[in-house]
């Protein structure tokens, strides 16, 4: 009989009956019955009633342990009375009869409790982490993740993409967020930097000519924290192909996307990714006030500053004479109430605005009327155009916010999201998603008036040197985001491969030609030696696995997180190093004021 | 039809003859045969001919290319003649008469050549790592690293486990290697590091109740460079169960490494796993002079002190009458002649060592003759007991080695190598395995006496509590690496999950209570909780991955290897930091003298 067990906790049925077993697992509940000792048993696999009265050799054994014990039982299998099988077990139909029993691990009395759901503050479950995976939430949320990682690389391989592993001790690259250090030993002074993604490298792989790459790749990047962010590392599914334009990424990862959301979706209904708009960026700021919308939420926002200019609602007529502004309208079918009318103005308020105006229509018996301040300020036949542009009807209402887009659209959006939960409209069993496209390559720093890189500064201007030399704020670049359900859950971009694009695109963000060349010296000289075009993109899967399991934090979701000031509680990390390790490294540490 | 490519450079047979095709690709090679051009068209996939002649309206710009432009090219497949078809090629029956060109990506002056063998200084290699991959022999070792580890992540998931991700930014642990070191700047002062091996969080798995867990899992150790080791980053498969002993663990991996040898191994032999020898430590050293032993060459060494105690060699007999010291013999089956014997005695003094003493064994037509100074100096009755305890006979010989062990060891254990190899007695065509198992938990410091962990200090004991009360020399533990011809590819262990015999074995090493506590606090904290007994082992996959493409040199299965510096060419790396991060990481770098 081998050493621990014959059988895991969830595969004795009726069959077994009679049987003599072994198993191994930990004290998930213990209970005494009229002098009989119950103990659910419990692995990674299930849980498995094994059962003691005093006339077993092992009673005085069984007595002693406590929950979160790990014991090794010996026993007979019996069938349970019908009136005691549990359908919603595996091993309901069965219970063990313990002659044995050896404790192999005993416990001390437990911070935090695995059976039941009761809560316990993060500190604690990150501390005693080791305990809270075991609990049920957090087994079936840490083998969601390997599981739909396991989806993803088996999609990959189908699609005959190879994974290569890049460097993880490797150059500072300063592409936005800030790099960690490492620092050299055996180069005194010197520092290498953990990669903030692989992008350099999955391009030098192309350079390379191995055509299609991808990789479950940890990024790392030293920001602050955040809720639904790691404060350290986190893994995206990163790939990258030759000789393709920005169609061919879409049909590549769109499918494999898609497959994992259904597989792992519990039902949820997933939309076919030949249904998944292309929504250029602009539109949808406009629309929806976001470049990750909630395409659950059918409400799409309008622009409706016609109706509003030289009208009798002074505030926006007069905003409208400033340059850059507009009125948007954001439609709320079914919202045709003062109660919610009001409610969507004080959280419009809470979020920093004056305030949302609003009409809304209803029928008290005469007819169609349009009601709110906003109607009677502008009067029945600009409030009837409104009413028509919108589509709306009797019990419908919209809200209106003005100014120039950046002052409200973020409100804008969120308001949408709020407007589309409290009536109903947004459809929770169901992922939605969209191509975003047509990003700008720069923006503009309001303040400084200095041009930058919107996004990735690897990305392939549309129109090539020509577009560059005219309105660099007009350039839109081939460059991509798949929002799904309100969330960014993949950006790539077709990349530029040409080394005279390269210095004029960053000429124009105040990058000079040296610097370039120094800062990205591996895939400037690269791009000298017959580079192709290619493009990817990368999968934020701590992400896509918090929305498939319905989290938004993704400490839930990670087995061995920092918590949100960037410490391991449980190894106790980070920590002072010692004398010796500084000297060796060359370093000194500045005391702290 | 797609902008780049209908086919692969792979795809063209005779069924495409008449297509119009387009193709991209580097060029591979071009020759001028008469006026009409001929370029070797390559991508990942293999090589098409695409040929031009002077009335193809692309001529002009095809004369242009060069060798490793990359370039997209339209034509039409046509059939080659009988006499010029290319068996070795897949598109060996076709070529592609140009019509269209377009230059994707032009090349600079190669400083390294695609095409041909030439070779070319690791240096140079290096820094242009992307022209370098580009070539067959690299194509084939990265594509071959790819599926390596595609399958064993297949087989691991066959065998029901799953891959979950440890942290890289954690808590220094120190295992034995030095570890990286990474600032803090949340909390000045404070360093992450990077683990050398995920040892500590897969325990802590098990602690958390996941019963099999892997991970393909990068391993960062600041180790001074050496040829056939990454002085940065390594991976391994690392795996760890719950609920097993040392058997269970080896039914496991075994077939996991069997099936990948035999995978990937062209043809060679693997052995079988059931027949794979489980060698005591003790027993390995005295056989094969070191702990991973090249089983594919048959000869064991033997003890034969006894021969020469107290016999007219009087520098043996000396050595014999000091404590700790043996003869100990290689026999060499065929190598029964002067010339070879000195050769083998010319090695051992290159090795450092004074000679190897020899016998052969010879007959001149007068029947079985001992032969070389050593026989004389015993007499034949000594000589004779020799032969027959080795089992050797005419044409045979055998080398003697004396003193410590400790002394002499290493270079029989290659001196063992080198007579197999010259023999012709190792089979070249063959991956030869063994377990070494009962390692001893502890070795003793010649010059200090101090005892410390010989392996790993998690592993348990053999016998438990007791053991570790008596000579701890004396103790082995359930500790075991995996051989195969002669290199080291798994070690492994069944760990001590009992927090007092932690405590124990630490103190036995000089460990105090507190100092365990704190430098292991979460393995020692989680084992006061319900520890399972557990084990595994950890596969290196880099030289897994060597051996199976048959080169000693680590950065030919590596993507973007760091030099021997510990420097990245291509990226710069290490580098300077700016003064504001190191401002930002309260960091000051000492000036080197």
């Amino acid at each position: 009989m081998h050493a621990y067990r014959t059988h895991t906790c969830a595969e004795l049925t009726k069959q077994n009956v009679g049987d003599t077993v072994r198993l191994s697992g930990w004290v998930h509940r213990i209970r005494d019955h009229g002098g009989i000792l119950f103990i659910d048993l419990r692995d990674h696999y299930g849980v498995t009633q094994v059962l003691c009265d005093p006339d077993s050799p092992a009673f005085a054994e069984v007595e002693k342990v406590r929950s979160e014990w790990c014991i090794r039982i010996d026993g007979t299998v019996k069938a349970r009375d019908e009136s005691l099988v549990n359908p919603k077990l595996p091993t309901g139909e069965i219970e063990v009869f313990v002659r044995e029993i050896e404790v192999l691990g005993q416990s001390a009395e437990l911070p935090l409790m695995v059976f039941g759901d009761q809560e316990y503050p993060e500190e604690t479950r990150l501390r005693y982490r080791y305990l809270d995976l075991r609990r049920e939430a957090m087994q079936k949320n840490m083998t969601l993740r390997s599981d739909v990682v396991s989806s993803m690389r088996k999609r990959m391989w189908d699609l005959n993409f190879r994974e290569y592993q890049t460097p993880i001790i490797t150059a500072s690259s300063p592409e936005g967020a800030r790099d960690f250090l490492v620092p050299s030993r055996l180069h005194p002074g010197k520092f290498y930097a953990l990669p903030q993604a692989p992008q350099q490298f999955k391009q030098l792989i192309m350079m390379s000519g191995y055509d299609k790459y991808f990789q479950i790749a940890p990024c790392f990047r030293d920001e602050d924290p955040r809720a639904d962010r790691s404060p350290t590392d986190f893994y995206q599914l990163d790939l990258e192909m030759s000789f393709v334009e920005q169609q061919d990424v879409f049909d590549t990862i769109s499918p494999v996307i898609a497959g994992v959301f259904e597989e792992f979706g519990e039902g949820a209904k997933v939309d076919d990714p030949a249904s998944w708009p292309q929504i250029p960026y602009k539109e949808a700021a406009l629309k929806y006030g976001t470049d990750k919308p909630d395409l659950r939420n059918p409400i799409e926002m309008q622009d409706v500053s016609e109706h509003f200019r030289g009208s009798g609602f002074a505030i926006f007529a007069k905003l409208l004479e400033q340059e850059g502004t507009e009125i948007r309208a954001i439609p709320a079918p079914t919202g045709g109430s003062r109660k919610f009318c009001d409610r969507m103005n004080a959280f419009a308020q809470k979020e920093g605005l004056p305030g949302m105006g609003y009409i809304f229509w209803r029928d008290q018996g005469e007819g169609l009327e349009a009601a709110g301040p906003l109607a009677k300020n502008i009067g029945p036949e600009r409030t009837e155009a409104i009413r028509e542009q919108l589509g709306l009807g009797v019990g419908d209402a919209a809200f209106f916010l003005g100014g120039k887009p950046a002052s409200f659209q973020r409100v804008a959006g969120k308001a949408r999201d709020v407007i589309g939960e409290e009536l109903g409209l947004t459809d929770k069993n169901r992922f939605a998603f969209a191509w975003i496209v047509d990003f700008p390559i720069y923006e503009k720093d309001e303040e400084t008036g200095k041009i930058d890189f919107e996004h990735n500064p690897f990305s392939m201007p549309q129109g090539g040197m020509a577009a560059l030399e005219g309105d660099p704020l007009a350039v839109k670049g081939f460059q991509y985001d798949l929002a799904c359900n309100g969330y960014e859950l993949v950006s790539g971009a077709i990349r530029n491969h040409k080394p005279e694009l390269m210095l004029k695109a960053f000429e124009i963000a105040g990058y000079g030609e040296d610097e370039v060349k120094k800062r990205f010296q591996g895939l400037y000289n690269a791009f000298q030696y017959g580079a192709p075009p290619h493009g990817g993109c990368a999968a934020g899967i701590d992400r896509i696995v918090m929305l498939l399991a319905g989290t938004s934090n993704i400490r839930e979701v990670i087995m061995f997180p920092m918590n949100q000031r960037a410490e391991d509680l449980m190894m106790a990390a980070p920590s002072d190093a010692t004398s010796d390790q500084l000297m060796e490294l060359s370093l000194r540490v500045i005391p702290q004021e």
